[in-house]
């Protein structure tokens, strides 16, 4: 049943929705059994949500299992369109076209509903939010908010404080993307065929057409015959157009690496005003959501591996292009610098759980 | 024993030592046990080289085993300065302080020494060398060739091509790096340790600082304090600049990836003079040492798996710089690209191995 016809989202949540006396609210996580649902409700547990009742909703066949939430075990209940009576915040981990299908029926339900599929991020009527970067977006309490895809949430936190310091003009990216982007199938697929290879045997890939065990390739989405461009590419540069409100000319490259959970990133950046790398250090350790890990002596930088489990996206190797060399006061517009996150938190989950937080602290506010 | 102050490569090589009669040559390669050894062992075997007699030279703990070299084993010997004794081509795939102390006696026996190491890469008496592009260099018959670093030699390969037909005015470029960079150590370490993680187990690093099982880290050189560029980003820098004669801006972050044994790089670059991607297809198709591999409907590009044990530097992901779209004629200056290619093959030893027969077909030309 497909409700995408119906604009639910274009009037604001019923203020009553998010003004109860005993500040408790009821959530709904769609895909609750997948990898991001998985995260989403260890988050809301490990955050303290002031949370009345979880609903984890999953799709038919996992229906009947049961989920941990905090100390306790949560049922799975199948999605339906009578999923979200009583709901106030609907988080959706789920894909696009179970969002596209169940969102309207949840706000029309009452529910703010936070998306995390490509479903409706770039409806212009639909707020593209990362908390840090451009959660005033959140200020009119929209019913519906998409969450950004995983690699323009990594990139925007670190590079907004940037943007907003010194300016930017120009940006490179190449990625090393982790394989859960693709869902835990995705990552038992890993673990499988490296298993497989490690005992001399052959292990047929499923969930990616190429070999992920000890191989990197390029991203499973979709290419773009014309331009040569995939899906993966595209989102980071209509997404991040779209929550800084201007494109920032963008060339991203998008790689899959045997990762289990973190993606990272060596991005290049030409800033619109020259600075220093301790002017950028300063920068980057005041800016929320990151933390600087940055020791040439020791060899110590974000890996995956330090970005795992972690709220936050760290960011190193702060240098400047070799190929433009700072000026006699140590400053310059060309910039690199490296960085990891954990691609099921900040890229997805954590992000969703943050934009929920930001709603509800505004109307209890 | 050093004798780096010996500059016995700046003479020629004697000229009888490449006109016999025979044409048969006598090799020696040095570090024949190692990662890169093998592989040269290996590859004089495969590609039937006019070899009399092939002497496996090793440190002293690896001396009495033997290594196979086609049908048949040769015993290895110990690496003393007698080592190069009627030994017309000495192949040096063993570390640099190795390559600083025995390199110039190979030559004083007489030998013309192939180094893969980077002692002496950056001498300007000593040519260094990737046959495809500078191959000329070996006109003179020098007396001592340097290999340049793998990175180098791939970017390179793939490079050269589009600056002989269009010019090229900057390069930016990503590596993927396979662990076989550092050597046999660091591949037993992947292996042992993605074994002990699937296991449940930690494991040690041992060969890197940073865990190399399911994560990537910043290149394992040594990281320059001053201005922030690893030792592994100044070689492809400066080893680029010697080869080609010119100084193109080159911004390079160099990382390590758990594969085995080839790399891959994304790279982008401006052109001097616009071009189409079917026009670069077909310069890249048309050039020696590379083979295309861009099919955008069935998403089939290079990986690491694909170069493993071939010759050939695989590039795809052909594409306009989504930042600068094409002309009117379908044409930009703004390139992006993605290559894969075989660490210890293209390089290191089949390089050396290719400047080998360039030497000796040129002598029996």
């Amino acid at each position: 049943m497909s409700e995408t016809t119906i604009p639910a989202w274009q009037v604001p949540a019923p203020p009553e929705r998010l003004e109860r006396v005993s500040r408790l609210y009821t959530y709904a996580v769609v895909g609750a059994t997948g990898a991001v649902g998985r995260e989403v409700l260890a988050i809301l547990a490990e955050r303290g949500h002031p949370i009345s009742h979880v609903r984890a909703i999953a799709s038919e066949r996992s229906a009947g299992s049961s989920m941990t939430y905090g100390d306790s075990e949560v049922p799975v209940a199948s999605l339906t369109s009578d999923s979200f009576a009583g709901i106030d915040i609907a988080i959706f981990g789920a894909s696009a076209e179970v969002a596209r299908e169940y969102a309207p029926a949840a706000v029309r339900a009452g529910a703010i509903v936070i998306d995390n599929s490509s479903a409706f991020r770039m409806d212009p009527r639909v707020p593209l939010v990362i908390p840090e970067v451009n959660g005033k977006e959140l200020d009119g309490t929209p019913s519906l908010i998409a969450n950004p895809n995983c690699s323009t949430i990594l990139l925007l936190v670190a590079l907004d404080p940037l943007r907003r310091a010194f300016g930017l003009e120009r940006i490179h990216v190449a990625t090393y993307q982790a394989v859960s982007g693709a869902g835990l199938a995705a990552m038992e697929e890993l673990r499988e065929q490296t298993g497989a290879m490690l005992a001399g045997r052959d292990a047929t890939p499923r969930v990616f057409k190429e070999p992920c065990a000890f191989n990197v390739f390029s991203h499973d989405s979709t290419v773009n015959e014309a331009d040569g461009v995939n899906g993966e590419e595209r989102k980071i540069i209509e997404e991040s157009a779209k929550i800084w409100n201007e494109r920032i000319p963008l060339t991203p490259t998008c790689i899959r690496v045997p990762v289990l959970r973190a993606h990272s990133q060596a991005v290049s950046v030409t800033l619109r005003e020259p600075a220093s790398v301790d002017e950028i250090r300063e920068v980057l350790r005041a800016a929320p959501g990151l933390r600087v890990i940055d020791d040439r002596a020791a060899n110590d930088f974000p890996t995956p591996r330090k970005a795992t489990g972690g709220d936050q996206v760290l960011v190193g190797r702060i240098r400047h292009d070799p190929a433009n060399p700072p000026d006699a006061f140590g400053r310059s517009r060309h910039l690199c610098l490296w960085l990891s996150g954990d691609q099921l938190r900040k890229g997805a989950a954590l992000n969703a759980v943050q934009i929920a937080e930001r709603v509800i602290s505004r109307s209890s506010g």
